[in-house]
């Protein structure tokens, strides 16, 4: 079935995301991936070629065009490529909304350029080490002292960019009486005092992103760098968590796409008992399956993606496409792999490399179980 | 998410279809299931109503539409009733097409006239004893004497509405050496001799829905009753076969849908241990995980019947539909039962009834298995 | 694997098992259907052959060993021939205990007898409309007057047996603020005044098992009729519990190796596209697949009832067994109606009679869902 | 339930290893996970303690009991420490029984004292760069040259210990025409010329241990290290492949085991909500699930470790234990990543690095498909 989302301006985009991903990243993130992350280069190099912030008005550098068709093109071309320790989906379709919708006048000026060049590579930080998807147990905190400052105190942890970001949104608890209407948020710049990055975490997969533990010490935050209105962190984090649920279900279907059609390359190729493994029927129907599963997702991410570029997609529905999407992705990565045989668990076969990458997928972003309970308790009222 | 592909005049005879449903064929329907079969008259009445040959020409009785999305409306609304005894889906389904592209002028005015008004019920016989999903086995078949009249032996079974059809579409083999273009189609009618109805087999569900043996002994059929032409019976069979298995996609949707949306309301009445079903977490997961694949498995059909209006839907995207939708009804059905506790195996439950009627759906229109053959092949090339 | 559970006296019993029940039910057991119950001969037919109450003394007519393999080997017998009507396992595992355990010296010389000769046909009344698997909602009450006689008021549902019982185990509120300390178990008997019985349900399958709504009506049951200590009702209900759900998954095993030895037949003879069906790799793997797990269950269930034979089987392993096995039977009838294409909807084919009876063992005996409960809280303490 | 097949002995064993294991190998696992490969000395320190060749006769320095229950335990405890480096399993479950079966007293003479004090670390060679489980299709070859020595040549893929071995079982074809009676075993020793070892390659998981290509380019291999019978090496690989697949099944349940109690602590200890984790409903059932599971696979495991110790394990039921407990690991590892949130990304968890080791098992040892296979024959006879 044809995608009927994308016109040819995307299509353009496509191939200009492929093709700089075959030039300038593929060839390194080998390396990156035994380095733990990737090189700063590599951000600016994506400014330069108008992969960040294509949806930041162009006064402040960016690509005007406010349109998560793009952001998705990009999505699928990096999981495609199996290059995932480039953290721009992140930037672009986690971070920027936030600044999009919530900086001030003075606060885009000073952010937005940066961001947009690469210069200013940037991260959220809500999980903390005791608290997972439950975004209300935040413990990190910041009180607002005599001369406006915010003292930020508290530690996060499973922060993607957490090393190279320049700039961290952080979600603070600022009025521990207020419950959800409790929360601002702050972005803390590099530099400032108080501010540690802790190890660099080593993941099942992923190697070339850099995730890490943060930790805010009377960190001294300018009122300026206050993001929004204060109390109003957590409402903010419920706008903006169906794109990134979307993101990730755009992400997980390429992911399946690209390992399906690895898979049936290498099935047609490989050999066994003297004929194609293609040709057993168990893989042509282990093939027919996949294929059909990934098919219909197909179908219903760029629905949801058609409905979030007119601001229509629901909340349970950018949950549903997250849960199924990326649990599919783990289990056509997960069959392709077995029908890889050896080669498989051999981390020069991309399947491989997939299957440790994928598994985050239905755990990041609020993790599967949470999805079904938003779905749950959007059928029962 | 609100489905796309109907306009007004669709919604308008959803509630023809509706209202018919419940006024005509609810009522008797418990009836009908202990006698093995449907009245007559409900296929008059389903004539009268504009029910059947919605898409044959106005000259001959009927719709003067031929836009699949009507039958799609009925099929739906004939499955969300658990009314499966009427076969009116066969009928304008599976055999219409048949008639519409096949027909000669004079056959067009012998039949299509009865088959819009109800008069004339039809059926379509491939499935041999020995032979299921694999039509080349067929066996009955047919020779051609002097006066140019076919002389038709064989049998043929699990014929819906086998018993009650005074039309039956039945390929033989007309050229023993001639592989797959040696079969031919034929329309026997009721009374000619030779034609015998077998018994009324006892099926685990859709038990108003008649299904039989047919044989035929020497059965003398007229050269003007051959539809289409001598030797492509089996091209025939590969042209409508994507739209049967549509059409059964399109059934197992709405089935899953009538399945999820009274089991919500199931266990939101009902209480264990002190307090709804639905507000157990197993519950709302088993919910959720419901729902979530219902829809999915609905943009995917919608998209597929939009396709099919115009023509466009491919061979292997049908056959994904059938088999993962009709999987997907069974599943889904198993744990609604499962949700209802004993009352689930009760009949009166609508529910338990769903359980029996969706089995073979998974079976017929080419096995599931048939499918992922046609899937397969379609990938490795 | 052998089985190593078994000597040759049970190996005696088996044989006898399954000569009675090929010359006694089976070639009845097609009318049963129709009829909805069995014959009461049938019941006394099988007292007279020893298959009553084998674990009751000889002294009041049973067969004087305490065996539970005896039991278990009726059971499969039953299951493998596809007889469920008869309700000998209601009988001999579930209610027997009951009796033996807790009957007076007095209420044994009354009943025993004719619990082994089939003169007495037993139920047991638990569920009621508004409770399912939760036991502590029971509202059916009984209240003591004056000169010590039980006056019972209530209605129970989902009672196998329940048309052709003669004496019902009722479980019943005492005292409404004792909690689960609070029912006592009375003995109602056929003739009392204000014991009704209500439809008999019309089920999904097990179709010759009568299964009825009970309603109780100021029902007068003396004293004497009390089955154990005023107020341990519940606690004997749960000493119990564990040998009917390992009852359950003895049957489940065993009707799953029918169900799969029977198929395992129907592919090596039945012919697709010009060779046996069990020569497709499809094929092969589906048997293999359901071959490994019956075994493995064979092995378990074994070892089940050997802990059970010797008092050390655990609830939580019965537990395990019982929604582990029923989920599997389900599991492997369904996939071998797949394989018998359109004959496994065909209700003359064993494996259809399979499919509609079976699914009831993942509902009764406690849901599936209560057995994960309680393995569940085993674990977490 | 309390495992049946071991004496005192065996748990004093036990006991043994897991001192070993928490002494020796832990507290360097890391590192060698790092490195790629063990250090050599922790194999003449296992040989010290008695943990290689405990089935070699005392003569030739082994412990002197063949009692496959040794191995057993060994491995499970190797497994249970998520120490997955140390090649001992290979060692004793796979080579040994080679060497005890085929050597000449001279070869026992040579190579047990070395095998059994872990001077002399072995390997074994079947698969090939163009061969999975597809042992017919070996290329590599040896032809006998005039003085009796054999001239070996090929290349081997996906062999353990590859790096580290000393003396290596190599499977190669001696007569092209004989088909499966074409094939011979030779010892081949480090050292002798033309033997080279390839990249150690990078895998999934299982770090520490290493796997290797290996190449024999016209490798000169004495008639005196040829083991067993000219042609009859598909003969031996047969008779051992059962043992092999009982080996990774025992890994593969204690895997499951270990996986499932450490998570059983962390969600009696993780809060999420404001309760335990383990107090969801969902989580309960998962960990119902897989307790089950792992119960059912235990009882089967055990039951097959009991008939390979009389040597009445047949090849079927070893293949069912391989396949049906190395999914079963699988899943369950996978299940429980998914409760421990992040945390089950974050390789410093074990049940992190249980994910990335447990996916080979499905792989190695023969695919689970030819499992399949091999059980699905000896259905259909």
């Amino acid at each position: 079935m044809q995608r009927e989302i994308f016109d040819d301006e995307h299509d353009a985009f496509r191939d200009l995301c492929r093709t700089f991903i075959a030039k300038e990243i593929t060839p390194h993130h080998e390396r990156w991936e035994d380095e733990g992350q990737v090189d700063r280069s590599i951000w600016t190099a994506a400014g330069a070629a108008g992969l960040l912030g294509m949806g930041v008005p162009e006064e402040y550098g960016g690509g005007g065009v406010d349109d998560f068709r793009y952001n998705a093109v990009l999505d699928e071309e990096i999981v495609a490529a199996g290059t995932s320790g480039v953290g721009y989906p992140l930037h672009n379709d986690v971070v920027q909304p936030y600044l999009l919708r919530l900086c001030t006048e003075e606060q885009k000026q000073r952010w937005l350029p940066g961001f947009c060049s690469g210069e200013l590579i940037t991260a959220i930080a809500m999980t903390e080490p005791g608290t997972g998807s439950d975004l209300q147990g935040i413990a990190t905190n910041a009180k607002q002292d005599a001369d406006g400052d915010w003292i930020l105190n508290g530690s996060k942890t499973f922060i993607t960019n957490g090393i190279l970001a320049d700039l961290v949104i952080v979600v603070a608890k600022t009025d521990p009486d207020a419950k959800h209407l409790g929360f601002t948020l702050f972005v803390v710049e590099r530099g400032m005092a108080g501010f540690e990055r802790g190890r660099r975490l080593k993941k099942v997969g992923m190697k070339a992103q850099d995730t890490a533990e943060l930790s805010f010490t009377d960190v001294r935050v300018p009122d300026a760098n206050r993001l929004g209105e204060v109390g109003q962190g957590f409402v903010y984090l419920m706008q903006n968590l169906a794109q990134e649920r979307l993101s990730i279900a755009v992400a997980s279907v390429a992911g399946a796409e690209a390992a399906l059609r690895t898979t049936v390359e290498y099935t047609k190729e490989r050999k066994a008992f003297g004929r194609p493994v293609a040709n057993f029927q168990n893989t042509r129907f282990e093939l027919a399956e996949m294929d059909t599963e990934v098919s219909i997702a197909r179908v219903f991410v760029d629905r949801c993606l058609r409905e979030h570029v007119t601001s229509e997609l629901s909340v349970p529905d950018a949950a549903k496409a997250k849960w199924w999407c990326s649990d599919l992705q783990n289990r056509v990565v997960d069959r392709c792999v077995q029908l890889h045989g050896g080669y498989g668990y051999m981390l020069e076969y991309p399947i491989a490399r997939a299957f440790v990458d994928s598994r985050v997928q239905a755990i990041y972003g609020g993790t599967n179980e949470i999805m079904k309970e938003i779905v749950g308790r959007s059928l029962i009222g």
